[in-house]
């Protein structure tokens, strides 16, 4: 009883367009319950779809097309999928009228191209489109198989997935559940590591959990399956608590949480505001900050001191300090994060100065080193960090930005 | 003579995750000349992953795929790819002494479970990856039939695919004949009007001409087929020069080309400098600066002014033209701009103030209005900008950093 997706179109092959529609359907199945092992992309090719076609029929219950349903030459789904079960098409003349009556109403000329569209295979029954000429089908060629066509214009399948097949699929009892899922959080853990906390998790059938790693931070993905979305947040409930109780402070959120998301609403909690100072990441960490919706309430700005001219004059940074440490050090990131401070009236500021490469790096200051400070009501504090010269310029300041927030959060959770 | 990519990751198929993978592949697939007929995309599942490989061994030349080689107990492509065709697997020292290596260089502790990394299949080669600790393989298990593996990391495996893999295709003649291919980059010109001009041209058959859009920017990629990289070129010359002069100044740039990276060098050729002042995007106009290699000799920084105190404080910003114009306005932008010149010494500063939403939208100023300011040698001059009340906030800040940088880009053209 599972699904699979069969996405039609050369401009996916050619690498023109990405594949959203196969994300948003099997979003939609796993919603369902519907499980779903295989999604394929195939370019407007009669032999190879004809082949995919039949493979799938003898691996899965229900397959769902996007692509190829217009009126062009190359709009090949219908008749392919009515050769590969060697059945007949036949003319709909209500959804020839539909069409006509359309195009008509744009303004636009009824080609005999668009004639096309009306015809099915005999025996399938139409998978009406509210918002575009080419309606899909319902098709069960074969006993324990049903394949259901749409258009690849994402809006048009989704609104005829949300008005026809999703019900459609719930009534003929291939719906089976509900999955309800939940995403934990993590920074300064290395998904390997995670994974073998996890390991007797990871085997779990009911949730199951499964780790990634992106951008720096690792997820867990929690998944349950239950009658309905009560019974499958019950089960993950429990799971979530065991694996907070043994990862302790390096979980920062859930789902949609971000770093700079956590960390302002942690600042909102108590009242209070936060600043930065960058160097290396000249920007990204406010970036990262401001992209969090509300961000205005807690954050007020501060400092992209890039060249040293900037530390001194708008952050205060002693001349001095710059010259017998460098920039790249802590006294100069402690007397930056203060600068912000003081300069913005905020009652926090993070400061980040750092090698991301890939030039000017040393022996004993190498790309991938930043020091990261953190000033505060209660005093400063700063630490180097490494992040290894092998990696990418902009990888390191995404690093050295989700670094910096997680001092922060840390630091606000002792100081509670 | 053709290729297949294999996607592999439960994640989506569960819709965590849009496969940007296998567009860019299909991309890069599509330069090499490499004709590529199907994709497919899997889940974490030994039985079915083996299947696949079967099957694709017995319908193409070369399989590309990526997910699946992390150290954790569900990354199972190199184990089901050597079992599928009967291959132990052999331990590469080199590899495991190269992973504790790196782990060990970003103060890591290296767990047995990375270990499983070091194992390929007997007789597969090493295909390195010089960014992150899962290498990929180049590995021949039948006459005729090559597998590439890599990770799911986009970073990682762009990487790979550059330094390691489309060399290796090219060298074994698998990529027919040589492409040369170009990215012509514009902005400000929406891809449906992009395309329409150039329809056609579109037409074409060698080279090819194809529009892709993404993150604000519109680019449209030439591909030329031909017997040496020199007659390649040699096609691609008139093409380019035809677009150009239909498009003017909307084309900014080529292939690895940003807007940050183009505005950097045109005023590193002029010996200028330059600062930033932010108010809605937090620091995202400097980011893009930060991120090019090198920015250093011409960014100095600026000033975060993301709350109106910080913008009065650090940029000068009178508090009558607050009271009076409001922070998102042309004279507020202007002094931002004006203000951030003077705090850095910079020759030209950009100041952007506007309404990134989703909340603080109103009838007269709403969600996506922003003002863009240019202040230099010769002047300040400040512009609004409506990117649309419907667009999301993070894209409303993206799109500001590039109109920013297009607009500085344009005074510098202007003034030659």
């Amino acid at each position: 009883m599972s699904a699979e997706i069969l996405c039609i179109g050369t401009e996916l092959l050619l690498g023109n367009i990405t594949n959203g529609n196969a994300r948003w359907l099997a979003e939609q199945l796993a919603t369902l319950g519907l499980p779903h092992h295989r999604q394929t992309v195939l370019g407007d090719n009669r032999e190879r779809l004809m082949a995919a076609v039949r493979e799938a029929a003898g691996r899965c219950r229900v397959l769902i097309t996007t692509g190829g349903l217009g009126p062009t030459p190359d709009d090949l789904t219908t008749e392919a999928l009515a050769a590969a079960f060697d059945t007949p098409l036949v003319e709909h003349p209500e959804i020839w009228a539909e069409i006509q009556a359309r195009l008509l109403a744009r303004g636009r000329v009824c080609s005999p191209s668009n004639r096309q569209q009306a015809f099915l295979p005999a025996g399938a029954q139409v998978l009406p489109n509210p918002t575009g000429t080419a309606p899909g089908m319902i098709w069960t060629p074969i006993a324990g198989f049903t394949v259901l066509t749409f258009p690849g214009v994402p809006s048009e399948m989704e609104a005829m997935w949300r008005a026809t097949a999703a019900p459609w699929l719930r009534a003929a009892g291939l719906a089976e559940g509900v999955f309800a899922s939940r995403m934990l959080r993590f920074w300064g853990v290395s998904e390997s590591a995670l994974a073998e906390q996890m390991a007797d998790l990871l085997e779990n059938e009911n949730p199951t959990l499964a780790p990634y790693a992106g951008a720096g931070e690792v997820k867990l993905r929690l998944t349950a399956r239950a009658g309905s979305d009560r019974e499958a947040q019950a089960l993950l409930a429990p799971l979530e608590a065991e694996i907070r109780s043994r990862t302790g402070t390096a979980c920062f959120g859930v789902d949609d949480d971000t770093l700079a998301s956590v960390v302002l609403e942690q600042l909102r909690q108590r009242g209070e505001t936060l600043a930065v100072a960058e160097s290396c990441t000249g920007g990204g960490l406010g970036a990262a900050l401001a992209a969090v919706p509300g961000a205005s309430d807690v954050f007020r700005g501060g400092v992209i001191a890039y060249a040293n001219a900037v530390k001194q004059e708008l952050l205060g940074v002693p001349a001095a300090l710059l010259a017998s440490h460098g920039a790249v050090s802590d006294p100069v990131a402690l007397a930056m994060a203060e600068g912000a401070r003081r300069a913005t009236g905020a009652s926090w500021a993070i400061a980040v100065t750092g090698i991301a490469g890939p030039g000017g790096g040393t022996v004993e200051k190498p790309v991938g080193l930043v020091h990261i400070a953190v000033a505060g009501p209660d005093g400063s504090s700063s630490e180097a960090v490494r992040f290894g010269s092998s990696r990418r310029r902009t990888w390191i300041q995404t690093l050295t930005a989700g670094e910096a927030l997680q001092r922060l959060r840390s630091r606000l959770m002792v100081q509670l």
